[in-house]
């Protein structure tokens, strides 16, 4: 059984690295959007061609990751999705409602002081998580059944 | 025709109000959430009793209110969603994908100030509008093809 | 929004009466299995022909009950589904099964003497109750926003 | 043809050993739940923290083993369910129906001694069988078209 | 609960009548093919311009009657499909296999003269009936739990 | 039986009006797009604000018309697409894959002219029409099995 | 591309040999029924047990043929149905439909003699041949753009 | 992570040779339509036996070719639609309805002077590109997060 998990949410912390690298060993397919701010903001317009209005700007950007964000989802059994400290982060809140409609397994990362204004997302979920390391735990346990000491 | 719209979202300013009313003579039916907040959050542990922990104080509430809002954007043909100018919101932003991943129709209402953080959402969207008039007049050309004078 | 509810499990008690006369006055709609014990278990062999071997007798039945219990289910926005005292009622768990993978709101209605051997079943459920009195609370908290006082 | 198999229920006999053994040779791959009873009952506040009310602790560990019982109920071709002689195994018959709601082929495996209660669930299995071998016989039936002699 | 039943199958024997008179007093609604044969037979190329070679001809008949026999399927609950003495009514059989494949409920009708040839028809359905009789008994049981005396 | 019928494609002579015309007396629902080519070329722009670049215009009326084609599509039954004798008609063309995709009964009404470019459209649908007469009577036949004299 | 084709239908010729063994060199999966006739009539009862009365003789073994027949028609990408000469062939009719339903490619192939009798299934169906050697020269085209010569 | 992407549209420039040449080293696998004018044309009649009337030629040539066009876009990603400067090309925008309806993700590729009567096309899309250059780099950047220099 591989286990195909996408990486959604925060992209200024290394809580991917950690997931990834713990996992080590697992038989996990890990898939991400692309993680690079800058590209991420401006791929649209530097393929496709300048806009002068940054609403269309930001348009021609989001659809272009669109391809690569639903097909990761679509392809995945588990979406993890990382709220971090800073920033509206609708972009992930978008994510975990399309996975949860789309049926898919839901683990959600986040820490405490997130806990009520998530709480609608977190209902959703089968996992709810503060530590990377309790995300690795829990891929270790699907796949092999084996607990943390 | 009759058009099935849900409105999510923000729940402090009379936005609902605003598109219902608008809306008189139209052929449209509107469906939202509970939008009193303190029932919305209690409704849980009010009904199932009590919770010491605030997560699962929550998490019975959300659940309860899933019932309402699943069937809501399930039903709809057309889903609203508003972002107001407080909080996270990551309900609606989760509503907002839930909707596009079930093939919704989605139109989505947000000051300028949020057009960046809300890039994603938007291009999801067939309709961005700033102002609930806005959406009024949309629903009002969908239905009977006349446009604001 | 007419809510349409499916009252699944157990028969041998008034827990579908008090749902449903505790819910007069709401916009729900109700459908329930034929909970004519006799009935439900004789039908296929009373209309279509008897049958010597049990598995049989009890196949052409249970195969007649599903036109119904399908259709109740594939028809609701919510399935409520009674854990009783007694017997195995392996039906009202394999109909929660059901009703979950076709992503239906489920309601589960038991008492804390089944809690452990149901959690499986309670996971899955947006709802957890005891008492019919809290099913016929929710129902109208999630038409009509009214908690009980 | 790779027929892939899930295995649900019974988890205190060796009927997994006995179907995968037997199956030696043929092009079937299996899926099974964690069958480590005490890992599975507890490995929700193993990985996520501890809590004091039995009812969450099993919510969290529930929760976290349907990521491996959906994903192995989805990806299989035959979900084989197993119904022993003890215990009140809702979960063996909410796999039932998950399953037959998804249209899976679902094989039915129990004693004489269920047959009455188990009746809907047999009504909606193509195989119902009282021992390992016959599931064996059957697989190997599907696979090659050979019969036991 | 409106019960909505598609009558395929033969078109040479009063069947859907008896069914649809014995039906009176439930709440059944029923839909059928086009049962007129020379009209069923010609119907395109009346329509649509008269063609020389037979199988288009025929081709253009039946995707007309497609349009009538697919909805009828699809918005259906039940289908019953009559298989009568003559003819190879392989349309018959088409269509049990679209209902079967839709998860509609399928009732099949048939005389023991066919029960062999009919074996995979009749794995399909929930209820196998002789007589348009049991048809309607059957019916009258789903909707009302009423057994014949 | 309600059918219901969405008239797709060529805005510029009365063909909608001669179907729905003549199908009086039937039981038709019809949905049709925005017919006044002016609205729906500037229905974006007029609504949501303007745009000095052509492309953003067109988007914004092409996605505001998209609420009323892809839910009068999704209802329908029944799909007619008229292609005229001018323009380059691709909308026509996409709303026929789009119906054909969600398994919709197809009918196709040009001239001969068009013939062999419009190949794979008429390969997908059940009805190939000249004339706006000839829907009607497929219409009348498909609800009532009545032929023309 | 690999093209996975199911083939089903009539099983006294040698129709399918011809087919796979044409076809070699293509990037073409095939599957079948078990086409041993008396395994197939009686694998049910070989397996499971032996049943007195032939009807649950046959169904035994029809569910658990159907096993192997739906998991290759909803495998496949084009589903050739063969009807012979002789006999009901209802199940191959009935496979068509199947087929059909889920929106699978389907292959028609008869001989002259039961083309009006077959007239539905033809025209659900994107080729009707009369020779294998036709089914061969289509997946060959399909995979490859050639044409025979 | 592989991308699959069906190229649709225009058989008369080398588009398709400079997209899969550009895509050199990327993980992408290309499906395209028999894209030689005269077998696409004729391969129905050549294999299947010729028609006197155009309409059954056609019929016959196109209804094969959707054996591939539907596997084609069924199982891709990413489906590209090209508009070329000359003819009709229904077909195309008849690929992009069907591609949109399935939730594919639509790459629009045409030039300046079509703008405006693609506008519902390039509405459905998440990339409208005037260059294949531009559909390598977004390919890649899809791919890999890297941009063009």
């Amino acid at each position: 059984m591989t286990l195909k998990v996408y990486l959604s949410g925060e992209i200024h912390t290394d809580w991917r690295e950690q997931i990834v690298e713990g996992s080590a060993g697992l038989d996990v397919s890990f898939q991400s959007p692309v993680t690079d701010h800058a590209a991420s903001d401006d791929c649209g317009v530097r393929i496709l061609g300048a806009e002068p209005d940054k609403f269309w700007h930001d348009a021609k950007g989001a659809k272009l990751n669109a391809i690569r964000t639903r097909k990761g989802i679509e392809d995945s059994d588990v979406v993890v999705v990382r709220f971090g400290e800073k920033y509206k982060q609708w972009n992930a809140a978008f994510d975990a409602g399309y996975a949860a409609a789309l049926g898919k397994s839901l683990i959600v990362l986040h820490g405490p002081e997130h806990q009520h204004a998530l709480k609608e997302v977190d209902a959703a979920a089968l996992v709810v998580a503060e530590d990377p390391k309790q995300v690795v735990q829990a891929l270790r346990y699907v796949l092999t059944g084996a607990l943390p000491d």
